[in-house]
């Protein structure tokens, strides 16, 4: 059976539609993987590329990925919403089907290696790849953001894994690795408050004293008009999406706000899904049946209120083939 | 001003009303300090005693109080519910007012000296008192429970920190530490399998991916003929009670429990109270006023469906006086 990964590229471009698409071109249409999606985000001035297939088949493409990415993007004069630190910003490889997750950390270090020698771009290796317990944290290694790493990456602590200890002038430094898949989960609030979408955030995050696997924060979103609480569940096994969704849902109406949408950005695992359909169905004494993909995405809809969800945002969608 | 702090002395008899009130008889009536409540359980054979006043004037009737549970209990036949490995199972010093956590550690180690040498009874610190990382946890000392102390205080990592390297034949060995207020907190559920009260507390405590500062187990209550999801919140400024009850309120639908009632075990400090108060009156837009002690038991019999709660548990009752 074939290795199969997720590899999900982010980059600093979420506006400028016709650099976005030379950025992406050399994804498109390659032997071995498939470019799923890419959802450039002008709120947060970044694309979030979503690639299924063999490893081995993405190296190079990817390296032409950067090479565009670095002529096209000067992150000098980007403004975003979301923290980066590099015109590619991060590059996970994810264990999907077939391949260990040291398999998928070799990858990122291939890639690593093939960035930083012929594209001359300092890389920090993280997660599952990292090198040190300080570096297996993104935001960890991102502190200081683009305008801070040019004096960070000349201290000690956080030399490059792969390239100079100066960040490339125009595209800053990329981190590459290896995790575990994870959600990427928002949660719209009817309120342009941030004051108020920050307390729900701390309220549910880690590092609030809420849940364990759960990095939140509030944005707002100027091309919707209204804040979410933005976040990564990096264990949805343990912190399903249902538990935080009601429960964000429960501290608005401390505010009288009634939240009725949310959103995956990328791909979601099934079982991800169905674990929170679960609780739903049994909640409202539903049958449970054997459900197809696009039922899947339907009833999430309805469950989550999941905006602009099909089944072609459930991963196993481009393994098993179309249920639909 | 006066030193005050509250002390919870846990003894393991929750069933022989004799023998509890010749335990505490020693802290009744004294100088310098309160017998607040002792509260009996039958299902955990055990009783928690609240004293408040100061430190130094609960150290004498503390040691006869020892003594008496030495002479009256055999763990060699004590069986409960609730973890313990002493006849008195551990004592806390918890800073109430004008008393720094660095003093109350000393009253700790003040008692723990006299009990060690006067009655000969092994002594772990635990808490901010502890002697090491590893003793910080007490149902990390506490594993293995009474039976196992046996031989696990024979072990170089969990030699006790005074007294002699063996339990006492019939009262065990204790932990005596300083800590900061936590809540007893449990929650009541309309069932009595404690399969799916295990699935409630595992998705609200730290351990499994839940609330940062919960600790929580389900348990069977005999006495009344329902579950619990019994816990104790180490921070209830970040984790308020009112999210863990609404979470596990939410959780329950998927078996269609309501969840009607919840009870705080000892005292409670008015804050936390308030804390929750102040979500509930918001969310249902009723006015916020200044409120009595009377005034934030009755609402908190309402709100969070307290069981035989009144004013009399909340902490401040006892440092500004009676409001009622």
């Amino acid at each position: 059976m074939k290795q199969i990964v997720q590899c999900v590229p982010n980059f600093s471009e979420g506006k400028d539609l016709e650099k976005i698409e030379k950025i992406i071109t050399p994804l498109k249409n390659q032997p071995g993987f498939t470019l799923i999606s890419y959802e450039p985000d002008q709120d947060y001035h970044r694309t979030v590329v979503t690639l299924i297939g063999e490893p081995e088949a993405m190296i190079e493409p990817l390296v032409r990925f950067f090479k565009e990415a670095r002529d096209l993007i000067d992150m000098n004069v980007h403004q975003g919403e979301h923290a980066r630190m590099g015109a590619v910003d991060v590059v996970p490889f994810i264990p999907i089907q077939n391949i260990k997750m040291s398999e998928c950390t070799a990858y990122a270090k291939k890639l690593a290696e093939k960035v930083s020698s012929t594209l001359d771009l300092p890389v920090y290796l993280y997660a599952n790849a990292a090198t040190s317990p300080d570096r297996k944290s993104l935001p960890n290694i991102r502190k200081g953001e683009f305008e801070g790493m040019k004096e960070k990456i000349k201290t000690e602590p956080w030399l490059p894994d792969y390239g100079k200890n100066e960040i490339h002038p125009t595209f800053g430094v990329v981190a590459i690795g290896s995790r575990l898949p994870l959600l990427a989960y928002n949660i719209d609030l009817p309120t342009d408050d941030l004051t108020i979408t920050g307390d729900y955030a701390r309220a549910i995050r880690q590092s609030g004293g809420g849940f364990q696997f759960v990095q939140a924060g509030p944005v707002y979103l100027n091309e919707r008009g209204h804040t979410q609480v933005t976040m990564n569940i990096l264990n949805y096994q343990k912190n399903p999406i249902y538990r935080i969704f009601e429960t964000v849902k429960m501290e608005a109406l401390k505010h009288q706000l009634h939240v009725q949408s949310s959103e995956i950005v990328g791909l979601i695992p099934e079982k991800a899904l169905i674990q929170s359909l679960d609780y739903y169905l049994e909640r409202d004494q539903k049958p449970k049946t054997e459900l197809s993909l696009k039922e899947i995405a339907e009833l999430s809809r309805e469950y989550l209120g999941l905006r602009d969800f099909t089944e072609e945002k459930i991963i196993e969608y481009y393994i098993t083939g179309s249920e639909s």
